[in-house]
């Protein structure tokens, strides 16, 4: 690729975009992500307000083999979002626009820059939620959530981005504009070009807007927590809760004794039960009759205290109350990242063997003295997750980053996430980072015609170079 | 492509694959589609029991360019599983194993050649029903299923194979299997490549098992059929289903007032409803809880009662008489197709011009000359369709196939759709017909993307020559 020059930059001011930049380097919210794990060292950053400027940058910029690294709300851990290799940055907050939203059948058309929280906002006044929602609800955006295929809390309830979103408008690398923003849910016309767009986090072209299926607004939501003693349990209480609360469950997620002292720690936030346990379970419902769901509710508490499965049960009703919880849950990692130097993995795993991957890792650190004495590199090794989803997040808290740590870690924990059935790669996407242990949960034919199709659609390798299945 | 000779017969004898073959072409089970509205000529059939089998036939197939038609259950109503140009066909009849059942999260490993009818009655047994249900259930096979994307019955409360279907296993025309048989719900770790597969219709390559997540069986369901006296009101009770229903509503089928006589006149199955009515509807609920869901019915018929919306109503609750009532509306494109001679047309539109066409298709034929009076060539023109997914049906029975007919129906009747922002194909299939029409309802960027992506897996055009998007 070659660096962006001043006479480049000439020509985005020319076709009139905005532009920042620096002769060093732009500001930390343009260069690093999330958990500041990952930094960049991009000079300019353009911010297009329409698709067609953005077909412009990116026909410039493939004739003149320019990097371009497409950029939401850089709400990102892997580092997806980030030019590492003094990339032009493109980011969208400029194109956020509601195109339209039909509030009969619920569907959103929306432009990628649209902030994830603004747009639930948005819908709910036609009472419609977003299918989709984050911790980083705030920050993130359209664009992104569609980019990275992103997971979160309602994926047990209204499952992927693969189902619900039904079109994409997308901007290939050589500047044609590929418009498929279908607004119906049945179409069998063709290859659904646009799953590749799901995940493919800017490596394929710009995906510009996004025409989505909205879920009905829940009428009644409750929020219980409850401690366990063993990760077994939690396993059947999930069991119990599918037959008994039904299609209202909507949450079923779990963190350990240490995960919540973390956050109690470093949010300061209060612990959302009495006394302290193993394992926390947060059990959701979203139905649209209260009295049906209380009713509902009642039985599967009933049905795991018969069982002795619980040692503790708290019910959030007040709205307040159950914000509270859930900030709690999200916040988990923003905690760990405060805690210590944080290297966060993020997987599916068969239920079995997730906390297996717990056991397993803290041994092989302990193995490596790394772990488990007075003051060893390593302060904490963590799970909490999605129980519904079959989706853990790990997290190593270490005093300092430094190599021991991470070549401790890597490749062995792709290594047995991939002989474990896994993915190495569930929400947080591969980024910067993960492209090279890619082959561990994917064969080499899958690899190589992801390959193809990369080359197919971005033959001058200009979108995210050197990320994702580039690397692989 | 190259004509089978006795030479490849006598290559694929020699791998051990079973083979049909005739020196005048196969029996009509091989040759015609559902509706023997496509028929082809194939005298060689070939019955892979093992995916390495069809590894073989493939990668001998490319290197000789003769031309593949997989065929499943052969029940497609768009001729896309016929050879119509001498093909081999690779039909999938033994490839008929459950893989693997994961009782607990509800997933299935099956391959491609089972029967749907059969893998709902297996995974029953564990508590789940396939997330997917179509009126040819007895004969169609999962791997079609996949591959047409198809839709049907259960579409409104399940959602899409996109959503579903969690991994497959394909033979590229090279031969080579791609392995994506992911049994767990979340993955971000590159391009979705299975979801090519999803809607190729067999050009891609050859889907030889497939991973699939279940839905619980529902402890409770119920189904009312409503009278009404316009489509207005159709669309009124629909959202009113919504408000009153639900997460439960899991069916909202509508069909007109002569789809009813021609199901009563040529199945001769009984009407649903006591009196005749311009439309009908049927709505299905599934829930966990059979007085919660009673409560809810009751409601949502007290409420279309009062805004007198309906004319009649009768709610279904003994199994048999339940069965009944879907046999009567799965059974109504048979029905017509025993009326006379059926072009059938299969779209997805926004449900304010789903009415609309059936008026614009009725004063189009009648202008021309072909609709509209005693022993016109046109005998009938109705619509039935699936309201909650915007999916609808339009039928055409003509006295006998004559060009005139379908002249003056197409391509007239595809940019109509194209036009009211609809999908030339919702369900059904591009198959060997639609192709053509693509360009009606997708934009030129997105044909020639995804005919650089079948050159891109099939370079010599082996796999089901001729067919879905090799002909737009």
């Amino acid at each position: 690729m070659n660096p962006v020059s001043t006479q480049n930059i000439e020509y985005f001011a020319s076709v009139g975009i905005e532009i920042a930049q620096s002769s060093d380097k732009l500001d930390k919210q343009f260069n690093a992500d999330l958990f500041d794990k990952h930094f960049g060292d991009s000079q300019v950053a353009l911010f297009p307000n329409s698709t067609e400027q953005i077909s412009k940058i990116l026909s410039y910029c493939n004739e003149n083999r320019i990097g371009v690294v497409t950029q939401g709300g850089n709400s990102g851990v892997a580092g997806g979002a980030i030019a590492h290799r003094g990339e032009v940055l493109l980011n969208l907050r400029n194109m956020n626009k509601v195109r339209d939203i039909d509030p009969v059948v619920g569907v959103l058309v929306a432009e990628s820059g649209c902030i994830l929280e603004d747009l639930d906002n948005h819908v709910q006044q036609f009472g419609y939620i977003m299918p989709v929602d984050l911790g980083a609800r705030k920050k993130c955006m359209l664009g992104g959530n569609v980019s990275t295929n992103a997971g979160g809390l309602r994926y047990l309830r209204y499952g992927s981005m693969h189902g619900n979103v039904l079109g994409i408008e997308a901007v290939l690398p050589d500047g044609r504009i590929l418009d498929t923003l279908f607004t119906l849910k049945k179409d069998a016309s063709g290859y659904d070009i646009k799953q590749l767009f799901i995940g493919a986090e800017g490596t394929l072209g710009v995906v510009t807007a996004v025409s989505i299926s909205l879920a009905p607004i829940p009428k009644a939501s409750q929020v219980v927590v409850l401690g366990l003693s063993s990760f077994s349990q939690i396993q059947r209480a999930f069991v119990l809760a599918r037959q008994d609360l039904g299609e209202i469950v909507s949450a079923f997620e779990f963190w350990e004794k240490r995960c919540n002292e973390i956050v109690v720690k470093f949010e300061g936030y209060k612990s959302p039960l009495n006394n302290p346990h193993e394992f926390y379970v947060l059990v959701e419902t979203r139905g649209s009759c209260a009295h049906h769901d209380e009713e509902k509710m009642d039985t599967f508490l009933k049905t795991i205290r018969k069982e002795d499965l619980i040692e503790e049960s708290k019910t959030f009703n007040e709205p307040k109350a159950v914000e509270d919880v859930w900030l709690f849950r999200s916040q988990m990692a923003n905690a760990h990242n405060k805690s210590g130097c944080m290297y966060v993995y993020d997987f599916s795993l068969p239920s079995k063997y997730q906390f297996d991957l717990l056991i397993a890792t803290k041994s092989h650190m302990t193995l490596l003295n790394l772990y488990g004495f007075e003051g060893s590199p390593v302060k904490d090794i963590t799970i909490f997750g999605h129980i519904g989803d079959q989706n853990i997040h790990l997290q190593v808290i270490a005093r300092s980053f430094e190599s021991t740590v991470e070549q401790a870690l890597e490749p062995w924990i792709y290594e047995w996430v991939g002989s474990h059935n896994g993915s190495v790669a569930a929400e947080h996407g591969l980024g910067a980072h993960k492209g090279k242990f890619l082959k561990y949960s994917k064969s080499p034919t899958v690899i190589s015609t992801m390959k193809s199709i990369k080359q197919l659609l971005d033959p001058h390798g200009i979108m995210n170079p050197g990320k994702h299945v580039s690397c692989a």
